[in-house]
């Protein structure tokens, strides 16, 4: 179903929104799917959305019983509370009633579940506060405009009314980027881009879309693949997040290897700020147009605009598409492996190393197996440790994915297969690998499971230079043990690490952290307290405050550490100067809020 | 030559800056280098610097006179009064003073032909100018800045005195971007950086080096080969260039297919502003920290800071090099054959098309040839007219660069040569494809020379998408010379393109424009006006407002045809939030400048 416009482009048909995809509003992810454990410690995924969905697997909670060091009794659960106490919303009558003029019908709520969901992301603070304490401060309407002029009349509306205004987008963060600051007086406004997501147009010669701020991932990837098309655009949150929500975050692709990171792949920006509508008139293939508010725009997080549209390149579907595993003695060799391959080939869409502890992980993530399986599974590790000799405390896993012409792919497989084999790498083959990059989605759901179990977990990243990603690794493994001993956290922490881009320069590492915190007081406090331990050490070990998660609330304190003064008062001006009266007033980075050293407005 | 620092980085000497390439003040480049015209009408080139000097062309002038219809006759000589008129300085006594306590001795001159040479880049109206007629308004002083530390101090002087500051690099630019605002009262200060050409450390193992803005292209490339690395960025003004300016224009390279353009090879930016200097403690491979300033000073034009440095990425040089050369029969077979390569291969390193008329002008630039060579010649053209039935009035020629491992560039080759067969063409081979690049640099002498013969031609250039190349192409040239014939140009306009650049998207065109202008009044204007005709087409024909040349001056008045208002209102309040005095006043797109709506300051 599509109609050309003048231009030749395709103008597909708006789809239909999927109401079976329904998203929790208390827990990560599709209502459908979730882990629970059942009374004789195995642990039951529902729905059927993900390859382990429905599968009872008998080894995970033995296991994580022993990494944490700690007993974990089943039926002992941490209840959530949800929904907690909501603040009532601080309603502003006049942009209420010309919102009302603005919006088609019922294109608002102030349904307090939904105001709270439209005040926080995913970070393991927002997430324990929703189910044990409360939100301080929510949205007080949430509103959903359809095109551009919708919002940039509820901009003008805000301008007039003194509103302050948060644009909405898949509200995957781990950053704080959509907690809204306790101090704000005004009325608050979520600006929920959900129904901005059509594609407007392709161009399959030119190869470029222009495509609704509000599109989800999943989506318009389904939809442009529908035209033989894809973004390549897939960063884990890929099912939920946001074109918009990409560019105002600085988002990362697994696939960047072939397709780009977002900044690679966005030709134009439309964006309804406080001067205006910053738009273009035409984009092309690459410009040097002077000083380009469009760029600006990246990393924003909210604070300077609201993106409702985009012209990205899109690319033909691959030929092909191979997924494959390779398993490595050691983290070390894994790493070694990984920078021969930029030195020595062209990388695969996507290489991502795991590290021992979450290999481990993978390997409870499997249901149990009998008979032939069973025996096929033995043997295989068999073959592993006593024939090749790995030792399974030790072992690595790197996953990989191919998509190109048949030629490339095939050139990138031989790599592949001659530099494994010089760091002593064992192929563990296409299913292995499919599984390892399948299982990322449904590790997702794991941080809201064990925090029923008392256990608080997180991922968090940075992306580092070659010469310094192992001592990177172990300095945080090691620093984040000495803080938890010295704060006597129970049992072990878990803290491991995974690579999930590379490039010339170096890599993006990836980890996770969780502690089981029963019996300590302030839990989230000391979480963020830990996580920050984490960061100084990242910073110290040559380290950045982000590769693709962003800043956020969340890291905004080490700001000061990575950017000179002048580099945050230039920051600081700007957003002075683009929105004067601080209208985007959500305060991430050091925007528009007090913290930024003086008063905004 | 070169130390190591704790970091086991690599730390080159500084190189004794070489005394035998010295460069023209009046004219392009060197001062060994010229085209003169015999009275027998052989042209001459000077020096021995490129691969056609010392060359006696026999060809050349009898085809200007045939492409021009005019009759040029050779002794008929507009003879540059070089130089002009020089404005006095206006001295501010009080910076001078303290300037020179800043630099070093001699760092600094107020000799009127490098103030007139800091006031100038290279549009046909400023050489114009220059030779015959004056330029109104130039810098008062020059200085020569050593290190970041004495930049900072000069800008804090700067702002104490209310003095202008203007960055000055290599002075290549084509866009009036240096050129003097005519009101401009405070006395304006050129911060030379050619003495902040250091190279400070090059990271073999993370592939990165931290370099001097003021570096120029040719020597740092050059430096950086003596430890087996390149930067890959080749921009046709690369023997003049500097770093800091590359950024500053947003700058493409011919090699971008393999390296990329100035943007993605920048990983960090340090640059004095009027509020501080804005610069990082790290730069990793790539981050999320959300606004981010050093991304801002991309196509900045010297409006808001001196860049001092930058973290850029390197690459081992190449296993090989080889060049290419493929005829076409007509330039749409050649964009044919452009696209294909987009679209089923890894196009080359560097991939260009000039058309018919660009094809003939490359064969006008060989010395006469005699014996064996002169049969050769005879041969080859034979065949390709003849035999291949190549229409010498149509065909045109593609040039190519692979660099890269023997079997990248292997099947690079295949696929030009299959993709080449399928479009009709032809193989002219390596001596072709490297005498095409290396007339690049010889073709830019051909404007000084040309202009001392009453002709005024100068390029200009434009992004467009594939399915509007040809039109746009066939659109300039109708619509220029239906506008040369209106206005009374003598003969016909020469004007031929070329694409220099290929993107997925779609492809850079460069255009060569010029015309005999004896008996024309006020020559320089009508170019001007000529030119923004043309600029208008593009526009109207899909095309950008620049690929690579950048905004400055020149096209400024074209932005309100491609931003929205309200890009361009943050434009114009981030350049007063971070500059509110407008220190950096060379008043370049709308920045700064009365024109950009309201006063600066």
């Amino acid at each position: 179903m599509a109609a050309q416009d003048a231009e030749g482009r395709i103008v597909p048909e708006a789809r239909p929104r999927d109401a079976g995809d329904r998203e929790s509003l208390d827990v990560w992810g599709f209502r459908d799917s979730a882990f629970t454990v059942r009374e004789n410690g195995n642990v039951f995924v529902t729905g059927s959305r993900y390859p382990i969905s429905g599968l009872e697997l008998p080894e995970l909670w033995p296991w994580m019983r022993r990494v944490l060091a700690v007993e974990l009794p089943v039926a002992d659960t941490h209840d959530s509370q949800y929904p907690p106490e909501i603040p009532p919303a601080r309603s502003n009558p006049g942009f209420r009633r010309e919102a009302q003029q603005i919006l088609a019908d019922g294109a608002w709520s102030e349904d307090p579940e939904l105001r709270l969901r439209h005040g926080h992301g995913h970070t393991v603070e927002e997430m324990y506060l929703l189910k044990y304490a409360r939100i301080e401060r929510v949205p007080d309407l949430v509103v959903y405009p359809e095109s551009e002029a919708q919002v940039a009349s509820l901009v003008a509306a805000a301008t007039r009314h003194d509103v302050c205004l948060v644009p909405y987008g898949g509200g995957t963060n781990v950053t704080d980027a959509l907690r809204c600051p306790p101090d704000e007086e005004r009325s608050i406004v979520a600006v929920d881009l959900s129904r901005m997501d059509r594609i407007l147009w392709i161009d399959p010669v030119n190869l470029m879309a222009c495509i609704e701020a509000g599109a989800v991932g999943r989506n318009l990837q389904a939809q442009l693949a529908e035209h033989g098309f894809t973004l390549g655009h897939e960063p884990d949150s890929v099912e939920f997040s946001t074109l918009g929500g990409w560019i105002a975050t600085y988002a990362s692709g697994m696939k960047k290897n072939r397709y780009g990171n977002i900044e690679d792949l966005v030709l134009d920006v439309s964006v309804v700020t406080a001067l205006g509508t910053v738009s273009r008139s035409s984009s092309g293939p690459r410009e040097s147009v002077g000083l380009d508010p469009r760029r600006w725009l990246f990393g924003s997080e909210g604070t300077l605009g609201i993106i409702t549209s985009a012209v990205v390149k899109i690319f033909p579907q691959p030929e092909v598409q191979h997924y494959d595993a390779v398993l490595f003695p050691s983290f070390e060799a894994g790493v070694g492996f990984l920078f021969d391959l930029t030195r020595e080939a062209r990388p695969p869409a996507s290489v991502r190393l795991v590290d021992n502890l979450q290999f481990q992980l993978s390997q409870t993530l499997k249901p149990k197996a009998s008979g032939a399986r069973a025996l096929k599974r033995r043997l295989e590790k068999l073959l592993v440790t006593r024939v090749r000799g790995f030792d399974p405390e030790r072992m690595v896993a790197c996953t990989l994915v191919y998509e190109g012409s048949v030629a490339e792919v095939r050139d990138q497989q031989h790599a592949v297969a001659r530099l494994a084999r010089r760091h002593g790498g064992m192929r563990a083959g296409a299913d292995n690998g499919r599984r390892g990059y399948q299982l990322t989605f449904g590790i997702a759901y794991l941080r809201d499971f064990v925090m029923r179990h008392w256990i608080l977990g997180e991922s968090f990243e940075t992306s580092v230079p070659w010469t310094r990603v192992l001592a990177l690794c172990d300095n945080v493994k090691r620093r984040l043990a000495a803080e938890c001993a010295a704060r006597g956290v129970p049992g072990r922490p878990f803290v491991t690490a995974r690579v999930t881009q590379v490039y010339q320069t170096g890599v993006c590492v990836y980890f996770y952290f969780g502690f089981y915190h029963k019996g300590l007081e302030q839990p989230v406090e000391l979480y963020a307290e830990l996580e920050r331990c984490a960061r100084d050490e990242i910073l110290r070990s040559g380290g950045s405050l982000s590769h693709h998660h962003g800043v956020g609330k969340l890291r905004r304190g080490f700001l000061p550490r990575i950017f000179s003064p002048a580099a945050l008062a230039w920051s600081s001006e700007v957003k002075r100067a683009v929105d004067p009266g601080n209208l985007f007033g959500i305060a991430n980075q050091l925007l528009g809020a007090e913290s930024a050293g003086r008063p905004a407005g």
